[in-house]
């Protein structure tokens, strides 16, 4: 089959023939009918430090899909041949002390898909049955491609209480832009976007943000403490990873408040704890990935209601061939998700 | 200065002639500009068992209103004449261990307004300065003297975790379709109305209501079931004191979710605890009042956001003298909130 | 293989010979060392309400045990013959929406062994691989075998905030007992046990309670509020299912408090909603079962700890064929934790 | 009076006479009858950097302290002369949001008793009425001088759940010896204590702690990974400000676990967020003071339940004349609390 793989400890991506992939016990075979670029695949293809790391070539990268399964292993019994799925994309040991406490996405032996092992884009790719989650026809197979970064949003946002508070979201990625759309909807008294691109910021206001903040051109958190009677906001999501930014993040939370760190900083990061941490008693918390699987039970709900619209989100459509065009894209900064067709 | 008050241990309300209140130490003068009826009021007007258990006439009664200061005690700093006013009609001792813990809403001591003491179907009203709330001038005043029924629906509806979960209302009267109303803006994937009138019913889908159930009707608990794949409802919260509802809020709740209880029965109720909350796991909360202060800071940044319109809530408008009428209005049960000018 | 079971639908219990189980998949065959009586064995003994509700004859009963593994199915690669196990009685099905969101004790499709399915008053028992814990050497099985009933006691405790709270437990049965020992090391201001039996409140203090009241004799509910300044208690446990008790736990909690309902009352209780739960702002939780398996991490953590000594639990030790003896000790209350071997 | 001041932006204490202070609006006079040495005064005595930041000489130092109200102010209703009182800090300004929604220790204005107004080295000091807090006759007044570093290490424990966990305490100041002690007898299923001092290792020993690590002599993570199969602890409470330290604490808490930060580090500290915090999905909080009055409230629960000892915590007894002698002991940091008698 066709597929996209690092083969070489260097910047780049290459096309390569690679053997369709045989379910093994518990696990379905997927036709990829959409799959879409994350920044993970971003850092893997520039070959940063954190690519160094993790990544042992040749691997067929890409997570974020959907698709058509057309094998099952004997022993499967939750999906059959014809289904329309999407994938969480974190597998689970289902041993350790953490799944067995249902905190699975934060598995002591997790695995990545793109990242551990074989990926998305390809023609084909094996998941698990459990990551399998399945479709149902009203949901366009468009928006069941990037349920992914809108579950880190969930995941990420309702682990505050959002419902009453002022949020500020720092990044506009597809995850922060995803988290503006659904706090909107979610009682925020107001979500304020902060980002360095006026693009994306562009986006957040058209996803929903009620105020959208340059902070290239303002001190983003002078701003914030004014919106909020000098008080800071009740909720920041740090969505971007940028190390001025997750400083901000903090400067910017009330007394009290929480902050969400989802965006990785790529080094090590100075932070004042006394003034920003501990004299504020926030509340800080790290989010990864999405809860398995009760992020996607609210991610179902979501769509079935009709609340969030991704399709904002979606700013280009491609085959997965172009996926040098696609990365570059991604670099620029001047998109919201890109979708690959193989 | 003109009153209404329960003057005899009789149904009814009678017009009396009563001297202006003069504030005392921490107390403010507000002129009442307008006030509406809750259904306490209806309870004292009918004189059923809890108001005779309640009441010591004579009693100006009335709660919910909004207004102008007009005199302040000399150690007031927090107000000063001429500012406009809602009221948290929940008096609190401030020394008792829920006032010092940060609950003073549940205070050991409580007296209430319009109850306790004398309250606002009145030209003037006399109320201590932390329970006098500043009214921003875009916010109207009518929409002012119907906070205390939206504070309720906050309070209430955000002692469960609304974003991401399927959501039931029993009982739509004011603070139910207040309830209808923010849970629809907060997340929630669906907001399911019950109520056995309707005229009521219609408010609920005016207020945002997915689906609306006539429990007279249809199967109330059967229909939730079906709709939520047979698990039953995350967040149920009850709010008409009905035996037979209270009795279905605990049925229609899924394993694992929560009932809040706002509704008072007028006796006790028959509850299956073995099957309806402990083979459940049901988290059941009650909840009365606002929390004092977090609901208002609440309740303000609502307004401003105007994420809530609580416009079709306001059915009627009248005139103070025009009470007894008032009373039949609520008694049948055809209207949301009446407004009443002193 | 010997076993006893209820073959009849009437009260008693039957020796009978059985097939040894086989295991299937994912399932492995323990050999019973030690086995005891929990309440549910003794309802369906005298063939209760309850019991007519739920047993299908015949069905071997009894669910608390430890024993040793002597046969494990193929597919089994968590545990291996000759380990040393005790087991978690609740069957859950994996698949529906609690058992994939982390709540599988309360699965929407549970099953009990010796309730749904054959049970440990046998020589020997299969259970999922999941479903037995591992015993290390220095814990006594005797100890193991009374892990579900502490089980209970520390996912119904944990279930309220205990540290720096008063604590009243009511029921001392083997979970009323355990919970008595828990609350006390873990940071309760406090431990009342109430009950009627004298000499399961001599076992209460053996186990830690700070005050024991026989609640036959004196107006426990007055008492309580008279320890705590006339506040109520902050955490009642509910551990008897009688409907006084069930009562009198909502009236003793103060205001803001939590009452944990784990007692199955056999039908149906009255509640003063308005004053016991919703004036209060109860927390009210049900607790069934122990959670899956973050109960049983908690329960090896607390045995090497040594922080609960739960030998004063263990009364009695007898041989397995005198079950219908123990039986009738559990009916006279006279007894703690009765321990069988077969 | 007699007090001990610092009088010049240098290093040093000075004694001097000052006026005696007269009570104002709700306010009580109190005799000092014991104070106590924390390590705040210390940074005051040193004129390290914090110091100098936030002290403007004149200013009488201290605020740990017990005594007799001998004058009390005509509106105050709460204390009478001749009352034995502790004393809360920290002075809230009744006001802000923090005020308002129950979280006064976290006041936008606070201000702090020997730091931003007079204290308690010297005969007598003045406080709000409400940081007054009456103590039982049966308590020592010794005791009752040392409630406010207890009370630290109530809320900074309690803060996460302590039951059921693993807890790993870094730092054996007199705060952190208290949350040994505390977090013993709290439901911990173990304590391990970490510092670089033996003496205050030894201390550790014996307020509790089942395991003390010498972290200059031995890698503490490594060894707390060890002990915790691997996975790290459940609750870590930083109590040492020192950045080695709350590196080390990050790094020993396990994935999804709880990190408290008390604390306070002297300057900024880089922080491995990626790995330490977001994949692991660590909880972080920070905590300063006690809740008022929350704490106050458990803390006379706590004395009166006997379940914490503090007698181990108090090494020396001196004069306030030997306050320099005090300061020099508490630099070498062989020692625990140290009381001072005016």
């Amino acid at each position: 089959m066709k597929a996209f793989a690092k083969i070489r400890r260097e910047p780049g991506i290459t096309r390569i023939d690679a053997e369709q992939p045989k379910p093994g016990n518990h696990e379905v075979l997927v036709k990829v009918r959409v799959t879409s670029v994350c920044g993970t695949d971003y850092h893997i293809y520039r070959w940063d430090e954190w690519a160094q790391a993790h990544i042992r070539p040749p691997r067929i990268i890409g997570h974020e899909f959907a698709g058509e399964i057309i094998e099952v292993a004997p022993d499967v019994s939750t999906h059959k041949v014809g289904d329309i799925v999407a994938a969480e994309s974190h597998l689970a040991c289902g041993r350790c002390y953490q799944c067995r406490t249902g905190n699975s996405h934060i598995c002591e032996r997790l695995a990545i898909l793109g990242v551990d092992v074989d990926g998305s884009f390809a023609e084909y790719v094996k998941i698990p049955e459990q990551n399998a989650w399945p479709i149902p026809p009203e949901i366009p197979i468009q928006t069941a491609s990037v349920l992914e970064p809108l579950g880190n949003a969930v995941h990420a946002a309702f682990a505050a209480d959002i419902p009453g508070s002022d949020v500020c979201i720092f990044g506009c990625g597809p995850v922060g832009l995803s988290a503006v759309a659904l706090t909107n909807v979610s009682g925020a008294l107001s979500v304020t976007a902060i980002d360095i691109n006026d693009y994306r910021l562009g986006l957040a206001k058209t996803m929903g943000a009620s105020k959208v903040i340059n902070s290239k051109a303002v001190d983003a958190v002078a701003e914030i403490r004014r919106d909020t009677d000098g008080r800071g906001a009740g909720v920041v999501l740090e969505m971007s990873g940028s190390e001025v930014a997750v400083r901000n993040a903090f400067r910017a939370v009330r007394n009290g408040g929480t902050v969400i760190l989802f965006g990785l900083p790529s080094r090590e990061v100075h932070l004042n704890l006394a003034d920003d941490v501990i004299f504020k008693e926030a509340h800080v918390r790290g989010i990864v990935g999405r809860e398995m699987f009760k992020t996607w039970y609210m991610l179902e709900g979501l769509l079935k209601s009709r609340k969030v619209d991704l399709q904002p989100l979606i700013t280009h459509r491609m085959s997965l061939n172009q996926i040098d065009e696609a990365m570059k894209l991604v670099g620029s900064g001047e998109c919201g998700k890109i979708l690959l067709t193989p």
